[in-house]
């Protein structure tokens, strides 16, 4: 969606759980909804809510609250789901692994097209339907195919050097698990980090924060 | 730490993200910090960084900022890991293996002390320095060992019989990779949920918005 309004990292991570709330209840053959009952459901307030979702028009009414099926292309179209993406990943170790097997890209229009690995072991094995490539076949893949987002898996060792590749050949996105900055100018390149540790620390203090 | 004042969960994120910026900052023989280089860097507000901060007591001073040696000490207290926890990974898949592989537990003062799988030829070879053992295991082994911390990285389709397992033996917590909802009482179990797909959707979102 082009020309969003500026909406904060923190309004930037309930998108996904609007999302999977309208989706469920769509799913359960609801046609309606309201700020309270989704700030209820995803731990935010009516008042988040509204503000959240009327930075990108003003589709709830008072008293009747949300069609569920405009706010579900709605969210959609925020997060930029409603075009397809095309997805590469580049490492197949056990996270990389892990995430051919399990994610349910379709779901979410995107496009699992290519994965890589450097051990000629892999070469030419399957994962998650498609065939894997050897690391040196990237650049030219990388020439011929548009790819919007590579998922990083490879190791720690080797993430800069790989990312910058992605980034010399205009990747626009990366997603990366290797729990290692990368360095790369934001202003030419996205790039996700995802660090378990900080979902196990969360885990950590609610679970001391529990113990009166 | 017990007693802890309510914090709102965004602050709770902001937790691990205070904790690595002092760490890289005392590994680089810096002795003192102020709330504005904290916000800088973590993407807060000095005034955020301050109140989340202030919560648990009043150790930073005006034009002096804050002694990092002692908030790396509070903020290990506050997030709860200035004492140990037993971890037991459940569900050795790709997800499981590379948790146990990549993930440097003992930094955070975690201990990881077994893992458990349902296949035959999992039983008995070693991930991460321990050895597998077969599920059927899990309940005599819980009840003579002191775990605090279940990973659940079992499929989908077990997810919720061995939560509820785990719940029986009185474990404390789960931090749940399975992508289902465990339905457990979050009065005597704390649950943990991590969904990939959030994070992928927060990236296409940065992504499309940045396509201006």
């Amino acid at each position: 969606m082009k020309g969003l309004p500026y909406i904060s990292p923190n309004a930037v991570n309930r998108l996904p759980k609007y999302l999977h709330y309208i989706q469920e209840q769509l799913e359960q053959g609801a046609d309606r909804t309201t700020s309270a009952k989704i700030a209820d459901t995803i731990g935010a307030t009516s008042s988040q809510v509204r503000q959240d979702l009327g930075h990108f028009g003003n589709f709830g009414s008072q008293g009747y609250g949300y069609n569920l099926k405009e706010l579900d292309q709605t969210v959609q179209r925020i997060i930029g789901i409603h075009v397809p993406h095309n997805i590469a990943i580049i490492g197949v170790g056990s996270i990389g692994r892990a995430l051919a097997e399990h994610m349910d890209f379709p779901k979410y229009n995107f496009n699992l097209c290519a994965a890589f690995d450097i051990s000629p072991k892999l070469d030419g094995t399957k994962i998650g339907g498609i065939t894997i490539r050897h690391l040196s076949e990237l650049p030219e893949y990388l020439e011929n195919h548009s790819i919007d987002i590579c998922i990083l898996t490879v190791s720690r060792e080797s993430a800069k050097e790989v990312a910058q590749l992605l980034y010399e050949q205009g990747i626009p996105a990366i997603w990366n698990f290797t729990n290692t900055p990368l360095d790369l100018d934001d202003k030419k390149i996205t790039v996700q980090n995802v660090d378990f540790i900080d979902s196990l620390l969360a885990l950590t203090y609610y679970l001391e924060s529990s113990n009166d």
